[in-house]
């Protein structure tokens, strides 16, 4: 890897980190991200071809507007941004080799957080001009890395083009952080399902600088909105008839949170957010729950999502409030290929600064990847869910999140290596 | 009123206080009560005559032997004491006149408190020596009281025979304080269907020494057994198989006494024994919860029983535990009769040391005779339950109550005046 | 009372309802009646002569300013509104007869609900033109017919002016439906402290039209925003580290409504709105509340108040979760004056159409009158809150709420009446 | 291992199974025992010798001495009994060589459970004729081929005694299933001070017939008796004096349920037992909570400790209740000998039908030898907790348990092998 090409990705790490755009929202990073893409000489799905737009829920279009306007004075590309509106933001960048071969892809995200970025004292991105101009939103949790290290590993495999045989697709996804995720939409288009090699990848989560780690297992996770609807009663005048929603949600709330444990593995419950009512004087007629639930065994999750669904349809009959559940977002786990997971190794082991690798970790952690990851497994694909290491500053999602960007060449390296590995293996479909 | 019989009064409420007895266990009280009115030339009608054993409900049979066993050794009535057995401790006294007339029933109860009666320090019984001498047992809300006036009442009614016309109906009931209550065996024996006047009565509740209150309005009350059935799990091999209903009787406990106000009236629930699981190391498999509620209104009354329902069937299915919902006691609300209040009213102004009035209060407590004065009213009779005022010393329910002897004369010839002036006033059928 | 003065009153109760404003924010409302005062003759006391500013909390600047703006392109008096900025607008006018006699306050409110009125159907607001043209804002309590009241009144007393003596002030208060609401300003500038008779009255609530009661008894009532601030910690990472402000609210709000019933009185309370936590992958850190208690006496209202700060003293400290607690609204409950009660009910006697008379009741509301009344009280003055009857076509707070029109005329003359009565008492400081 | 000590192993087995008996109540058991092991030369030290009495809690004497009379009655050693009275039923055994060596010492348990034994059916306890003859015990969990395994242990030791040195140290401790358990009264004694070699073991556990687990992690456990104690109040009369002793272990027991994961191990928590309130018309004046806690880690067992204690003292205060925490029992996990594992595992290999061996497992399970374990890591000697495979009929605690008695022998094998080894060890103080 070239210095100038390193120089590049830092670059595109540091512009990306500056202008943070929120899931379903990433229209100057996407459009930005294409443009470099396109000019490499990969082929471009973008907007609907890319995503169904059906699969993504709840975003407020006047936001998604306003956002996509933002990205248009701030340096989107005017030429692909009309592609992309109403969130549409995925990229699908492809580099047909026409020699047959697998088709290998590589999945990154790019969306920021809604957290306002520390400006002041020792924090890099703030110290040398390349924290958020955006007030709220930051990247804290290292997509800005992931978005780089996708072109990085698009300018390598266009430079080595005549090393490689089958089919390169890059997938930059939106809405990592998403509830839903971007990913189930970009399934709904079938781009995971004619994939031989999965890769996906992410930087830092405890794992230091110069570690790669091939096999990731994530945690299945669940995410439900739940509306409650009682009747509202005037507190002095008839108490007696109200049907009290806030009530019912608080019951329900500490009566998930005392879901016993599972003695074959770990799950953690999170009531994140609860708003119900409106006055004082009136019974709560309303109450929204937005429910999370991440586990480490496919077993565990079933059983938690069951006990879920008995409190809450209960606790409301106690209530006698109405209940709707809406899942608004699931990532299933699945198993990661040993074969894949060698090669991964492999690749590693060839990648300059690399010292320590391990084959298998168990994550606290859930990756909209999963549901590419789980869609390629199911189709007969090969997938894994790689750590690139990094020594971070401080955690993912605090607002003086950094992380090493000597790691920005390392993954660069890495991904570069399987596509390239991958290629030399013999291949019969 | 005699000297004589005024002295009579009190030495039988003294020897029934110094011999308190459980509910359907008040042997020794019902032998001696009935024995006086036997002597005075009541016809008596006991055990199955005047109470359906069906009716009685959970008290274990042992125990009820052995409170008949101690009242044989205690002074109980050899003769009367077997037709008793088996908790069959009604006292059902009929004076017949001979001449047509209304039937006129007055009702008293007998039975004690499992409360430790205080024995030290200026508590009178314990000073004057006719303090409890059974451990653990006391008359502490006055029944003692009520059966010696019952018993005044009838050498009273005796001795104005010939004044009297229709038919004088006694009725000493068992285990006013049980859930169930004596009451309803001795209803279901059809002793509440051709009463024309009936009168229930309590000392103290609040009323001083010198006042009356011919209309006391009850509380409601609905009494229940809840039984849950979970499934015990090891809590460390399986808690996730588990279904807790320790937690699940914690939840609607909570919940039930969240129960909202009613704006028509005034409730209190109160769960007031909760008996749940074996150990620690096993999720609870079982609760016992019992429930109590007392209203003011029947609209209330049946308000909170639907919520109750309501939220233990939720709560339940919630848990996946099974629910048992057992009636124990229910004691309605019944209106009382105008006139005869009226009535009550002239015959207190009569006594030696009444000097205040009051036609009606609404009373914050509840009294098994409300099952006898609703069926009563339900036949067409007419009904009140009166207040005797008794200054107290403590309140009712404690180890140091106690209250103004003064009043068991004054009631006892508050009774006899109201059974003289009904039997003054005209009669047609 | 003329008919074209009985017009004018329906008119300017159109006109409001048309109009409505939410509280501190009736910029139109109190400025044209403020005009309508000083056209009778009335001496205005505006703006921060009426009020104390420092006693209104929590009103955002930006929504005020706007109110203000809009209240001038919407007829408002472009001369009496910048006396009113920053919303202060309470409208004191004063007739001062210049013969010694008493100072008698009458107080009316003026603020409208965040209620969307309906638009169809036979409301007859809408039916016949004078519905809201405000979204979202709607005159649902009747508040338009008693600013409309008390410019009748103001009439009246205006052409009656030589029959008077003293001093008569007419309060219209903004804000009676605020958590803090108006009155306490305009007590805290001491308008409260003079007043030798205080009249506060309210349309409705369940009293038909031509019934009049003298004295309503209020329930007290106290309002707070409870604040708890825990930690947040991602809830997969580090969910030990949380300390969870969502689910501390959530006990806190079951053992707040499991606070048990008080023998001698009755109370309401509710924690009407509760908005907790941020998303779902991360403990709530954070959770707001909104709670009010209303009781019938200070006795019960002292001990909720007693046990909501136990409660969620205790709670939080179990979830070691940090607790700020606001009050945000207090209305005391007064006694009122029997004799200023007997003067109503011989004014309310001489008025055509009242056909019902009643001294006092138990209300099951709340008025910010009764901090107007118990300053009143306090200083030596009488005080009473009454009801002019009206029927209603739907109850209070809703959206096709409506009253009889009739009763602003029964209402006007009711009140001008006592003032008539009251100037003809005799008089000595 | 002669056929002939093999069929007394199973004898000793079914003996014991036939006549179970509760912690610290084991006399026909220990006696039993301990006159075997006299007949073998061991060297007894029993009751107040084996024991510390002032370690033992809460263990009604009448009970005990009701079960000491029942042991003499049926068979227990009557010159051996008295020494065990008051429930000093430990029986420590010992065999010195002579020869310089090391200490070793093996623990058993053989106290059963209150579990009612299935006596119909295939269940082979049953079907054999040595199901239990005490109605509601039973050994359910396999203490009764852990003290047939020590008697056999002990009489192949006494055979092969000129094979070993140092000293063998027999412990077969009351109580292991207790609350608190029989271990720390003889650790409080010195029995684990000087133990160079401590070996405790336990059959099935899910490990199969023929397999051997030589380290067992255990789970450390805490268990609490919590009282509170309230203020009971009429719940019509006086509701309001109430402080409600359920209701507040109600929201304390949905609180420790609530208590997050902790993302470094896994715990589980019970509230196992929750007795509270007397009846249903007065206040729950008082409670009583059984709460244990079982954790894979220190860290995590400490940190869920902490929140016990919290919620708890938070709760409480927040409903006006007085707080009694007790610790009754406590066991840690501690670190198992590397070395003395291997030993554990070359003994096995030789002991004919084991076929399976594994060095580590974590278990979820907690037992009261880890409080021997704890003591002899601590003075410096090397322990284990070894699992002895055995094929189960049904789950340990379940009235149908029942194991493979082919691992009695290989049980009794393994263990002698153990000691031989460690003898052929050289040995330097």
């Amino acid at each position: 890897m070239t210095e100038d090409l390193s120089q590049k990705v830092t670059a595109w790490r540091r512009d990306f980190h500056k202008h943070p755009e929120l899931g379903f929202r990433e229209f100057r990073t996407a459009s930005k991200a294409a443009q470099v893409l396109e000019e490499l000489g990969f082929t471009l799905h973008l907007g609907a071809k890319a995503m169904d737009p059906t699969v993504i829920l709840d975003y407020p279009a006047s936001l998604i507007a306003a956002a996509h306007d933002a990205a248009i004075s701030n340096g989107g590309d005017p030429k692909l941004l009309p592609m992309m509106e109403g969130g549409l933001t995925a990229v699908i960048a492809e580099l047909d080799t026409g020699r047959p071969g697998p088709t290998v892809a590589f999945r990154f995200d790019m969306d920021a957080l809604p957290i306002q970025e520390e400006c002041h004292g020792p924090h890099r991105p703030a110290a040398e001009g390349f924290a958020s101009v955006t007030d709220g939103l930051m990247h804290a949790c290292g997509h800005d890395g992931h978005a780089a290290i996708g072109l990085g590993l698009a300018s390598q495999l266009a430079a080595h083009q005549d090393e490689l045989k089958g089919r390169i697709r890059l997938i930059i996804q939106p809405a990592e952080e998403g509830a839903p995720g971007g990913a189930a939409s970009i399934v709904a288009r079938g781009w995971g399902d004619d994939i031989d090699y999965f890769i996906g990848c992410h930087l830092g989560l405890g794992v230091p600088t110069g570690k790669v780690v091939a096999r990731a297992h994530l945690l299945a996770t669940t995410k439900y909105r739940v509306t409650l609807r009682g009747r509202g009663a005037h507190v002095t005048y008839a108490p007696h008839d109200g049907r009290n929603a806030l009530l019912a949600a608080a019951t329900a709330t500490l009566a998930m949170h005392s879901i016993p444990p599972h003695s074959h593995g770990w799950f953690s419950l999170n009531v994140g957010v609860l708003r119900a009512g409106d006055e004082q004087g009136v019974t709560p007629s309303h109450a929204t729950m937005e429910v999370g639930v991440w586990s480490d065994t496919v077993e565990v999750h079933e059983y938690v999502k069951g006990r879920i669904t008995d409190i809450l349809e209960g606790v409301c009959a106690s209530a006698g409030v109405e209940l709707e559940i809406r899942h608004i977002g699931e990532s299933p786990t699945s198993p990661q290929h040993e074969e894949l997971g060698a090669i991964a190794l492999e690749a590693a082991s060839l990648v300059p600064g690399v010292v320590e690798l391990e084959d298998e970790v168990q994550c606290r952690a859930a990756d909209d990847a999963e549901v590419l990851l789980y869609r390629v497994t199911e189709r007969g694909g090969k997938g894994i869910y790689l750590l690139i290491g990094s020594e971070l500053v401080d955690g993912h999602h605090t607002p003086t999140f950094d992380f090493d960007e000597s790691s920005l060449e390392m993954g660069t390296e890495l991904l570069t290596n399987i596509a390239l590995l991958i290629s030399r293996r013999p291949w019969t479909e």
